[in-house]
């Protein structure tokens, strides 16, 4: 695709909301997507963009954005084919639905649809290939658009770690315990009165959806849906006084033991799904191994490639399994908004995306 | 032991420092220790003690000792019989030695002497008669003073949550995920620069503290030694930005498999060793357990019990082992000054330190 | 007033709500009153306080009121006679009028009524004798019952701040810049993603109540009105990511130029009005003076008091007024519920609240 | 000057500190200059830069220096005709001036020399025209060097929002109140036990800084000597558990009193020093005048203009003198590395550095 293309208008659903404004900054100069619409809830519908919302991070991508119309999340009203989804997950499960009924291809960060059957769960890097459910959920489906789903933010971050790992040496058992930033919690999200000097032991419904999403993650494409891997998964998970970057201590054992040497090895090499290495999105390097003894560390890593670069540290032996490692990653960028940009990126180079 | 009797003179050394601190806070007023002398290193020697500290926290417990002479740390110029070692570990090992061989009893926080096959290292409510080596230290190295230990932070909060549940299951497998303050630290500690909206996965030798010292504490008094408890331990141990309160997230397997409501019966009556009942510094609720979702939680929970009660929350059944749990503790108090002051409390009790 | 006493049944309106918490807190084994209802809004009618709320910080004071039902802001339903109200200024208003019309005696923390001609606001150490334009109130008003208010937070901690130094040297001219602690805004208040790392240097409608109060604060009773102080005063007000704890830098100008000194003088020989001298909430020290260079500091010096003495440090010459300092107190203590409980005991200590 | 032109080679002195490692971030693919020597002290000379240092901050910005070695800060060891001082005062002093001496040109951050009568300090937009005084420094002092400061990193911030207002309405009393971000501290610097949900309300000598370095950055240029501006100041310095970025409380009044918008416009309008429009540096805004209610903040606003912009908000009329409004900038881009970079810039431009 040359830069001279035209560029594919996208809608933002959710627009106003902590994901949504992400997803601007992703696609404000973007080089094959044009963010084109913007579109949130009823309350906001009609007024400035500018009014609508409170921004909440740096400067604001565009200028003009700020003076155009919010529209309402209706399939009837968006023009774009392409509409990423930063819905809440109390609306977007029906909202989802019925712009896909309506030929739209939606990239979902919510998680209401992620473990149906026929609807991919993508990160581009670790299984692109799952992207071919798509076929069979329109087929089944009968409807001309479809939903493509990323992971929950913590999964995305443990999956790509594991990514190599489970290739090289196949996982067996996975011990988890996050560390997770407030801002995976959206806005206005965690009170700070929660948090300023705290440790919150507990997120709402977040283990069952970190254990389950890393099956299909790290599953394989067989006919027409994903056989999930076959480790189990067991998890802690917490939040803590970080802005962003999710971080995740990690132990764990394999079929083929590996020496932390080898599994350094096998982490360092990996360089992802081949049909991703031309995308916009994506960094030199998916995953970074530190050697330094401290690392990683959120707030000085996350915004590593980019916010798409997951860095590994600690690689060590386990006294009971096999190995330990710590990994950390960006939660509304490589964990939210930036992979849904990248599955459409990767929609595009396949040709299911067509161009403008 | 009666109101009237006479204090017991006790110093402190390392009086400057943070754990110092803490001991003078825990001594000031104490039923049956009178907070004597203070001891420091060299460059505070001869200081009025106002002069030489810089105080960290809460109001300073005992404002005649502002302007009290600090000591060196010389068991010649020390006259109780009993000091509360706060020295840090770069000297602590010959200058307790020194103080021991000198006929003191010495109740130390430091990591030295912890896993000398005839040192003590005691949590009263957990492994009290652990407390009767030292008769056996005294023959062994022919001196009529002695070294008692108290353990890691971490390892004090773990090891309280697990003697319950180790006496009445057996352990067989420990996955522990710490989430430690920074007063864990010391003073001046870890700069702010490195922890303000961060994390820290990794703290300089925590892990195999933590992992030896818990096998020692849950084990059995022999004859003239421990036999540490056969279970396996592995852990990631991490830095927050919390002030006091290290929570543990753990992960366990048992050869008597419970149920989460059977353990939760176990950690609830527990009730520790009897002889800790009517010590001064014990807690009501040496361990209290948690309904709550989302507890325990450092900023809420760390003060309970005046911070000798470790709280124990969201006891849950495990998907891959058998239950996970969440503990937090103090770690200043409960995990440092408070527990050696509640050891001496103990040898008072017992008759090992003798009445002034 | 004997300890034997029969105690003073109160009810909190807003008990749900951060400050309703505090409320609850300082009630609990309060000397002279007892706790018997809790009101809140229709939504958290009927509940149980336990299922209505949820606790923020500490223990829970007195187990029985978990399982206690939550009864509606409705003078018909309450049956004590004294209510404190710690309702949110959106809904106060017209509240409080319907209690105090009702014969009842609100205590009341919501700015709506403070600057009313008729209504008392009180620090009991600052303007105890302000209460006796409760009187009139209830002569212009017509009603049995009446409203006595406290300061905004931030006004209050200034106001004991500036007492001694304008009875002493009479204010001209007061410059105030405050750092305001979170717990300010209430529950959930304050979100992480505003504060974590950051300051914010605006909270809505805050600086013209400080600019107000302290006039009438500082002012004088003149037969049935207060005479606001005469002086000038200008404010920048912040948040910044502390828990509880305001802190306040001040510069000032005086008609009699004191001396840095002079001022300090003042400040710790100030005692506050005599008739709270056996008040249970009065504090040994209303002020506290730190030699300290680096003092007051919110975290070190809040509690002080038990939340009641306001801490003062920095007291040194001005280069273009005459003096600086900086000021902090416990601003949902003293700045809010401890503020309000403080002037309930002064109408039982001279008779307006009857004994039970 | 044109992109082909050879680098001229510079120094960094205290290359391993923080604020060393930010020079080495700006000096990184700089246009006009190469990092070519890493000086620091004894300590560090002879190691690799990435076993003397701990790099602090990011990704770590030209690989090939982490093998290079450090030089001691000796004028016989260097050979760049420039250097960038980040060394500590208690050795910058005699250190700089020993360089000057030695006929290289000292861009310094240090406050030994700012109020030197012929040492320029200067903010290139403010008072680029200062930087004339070397001439005369070089005549007094008998030297080739020269020594160039750039201010204390809050007396930077400051000067930049009052810099148009004093050009256009002349100053007469400044009150100051600062929120510092820790990282002015550099590293370790402040220890988190004191910050972490804290406020300290004192900089040990910070006050004095920033109200005499004031008044030489908007004074005049006459003759050989700067006329320091003759309004009078008076400032309350606090730090904040913020990362980067100083917030600046400032209360004005004027010989000619502006309105807000009178003073809204000036700081609009101002563009600084028209020599300065063309330097690498420069931001497009060196001031940018925020209209939302609750803005600068430093989390959102720091990094504006690369961390070369300072936002200014909250420009309102004041009760007693005339205009207050908030002023934050970056403490150690365009508060020390930042300008010491631009200050060398602007020498070059001007022809006293000469082209490699």
């Amino acid at each position: 695709m040359t830069a001279k293309r035209k560029k594919i208008p996208v809608a933002v659903l959710g627009a106003t909301g902590a994901v949504g404004q992400t997803f601007m900054r992703l696609l404000a100069n973007h080089p094959w997507f044009e963010l084109a619409e913007l579109a949130a809830s009823e309350r906001s519908a009609g007024k400035k963009y500018g009014e609508a919302s409170r921004w909440l991070e740096g400067e604001f991508p565009e200028a003009n954005l700020l003076d155009q119309r919010v529209i309402a999340c209706d399939p009837g009203l968006v023009r774009s084919a392409v509409v990423f989804s930063a819905l809440d997950s109390s609306v977007a499960g029906d909202v989802e639905v019925a712009f896909a009924k309506a030929g739209k291809l939606v990239l979902s960060n919510a998680k209401n649809h992620r473990m149906d059957p026929d609807v991919p769960l993508v990160i581009p890097e670790v299984n692109g290939d799952h992207l071919a459910l798509l076929a069979n959920q329109r087929k089944k489906r009968n409807w001309k658009g479809g939903i493509i789903t990323n992971a929950n933010c913590s999964a995305t971050v443990a999956a790509m770690a594991l990514a190599p790992l489970h290739e090289a040496f196949e996982l067996k058992q996975v011990f988890l315990m996050t560390m997770q930033a407030v801002s995976g919690a959206g806005y206005p999200g965690v009170p700070s009165l929660d948090i300023i000097g705290n440790v919150v032991p507990y997120i709402a419904g977040e283990e069952p959806k970190l254990e389950r999403e890393l099956g299909k993650l790290l599953g394989t494409l067989s006919d027409d849906e994903i056989v999930p891997a076959s480790f189990a998964v067991s998890s802690h998970t917490n939040r803590v006084p970080v802005e962003h970057g999710h971080t995740i201590c990690m132990t764990l054992s394999f079929k083929k033991k590996p020496t932390p040497e080898a599994a350094m090895k096998a982490l360092r090499e990996w360089t992802g799904c081949n049909a991703t290495l031309d995308l916009p999105s994506r960094p030199k390097n998916p995953l970074l191994v530190s050697d330094l003894p401290d690392r990683p560390q959120p707030k000085r890593d996350v915004n590593c490639g980019g916010g798409m670069t997951v860095t590994v540290g600690r690689v060590r032996k386990d006294p009971i399994l096999d190995i330990r490692l710590v990994a950390m990653g960006h939660n509304t960028i490589r964990g939210a908004a930036g992979g849904s940009v990248m599955n459409a990126e990767m929609l595009v180079a396949s040709g299911v995306i067509e161009p403008a």
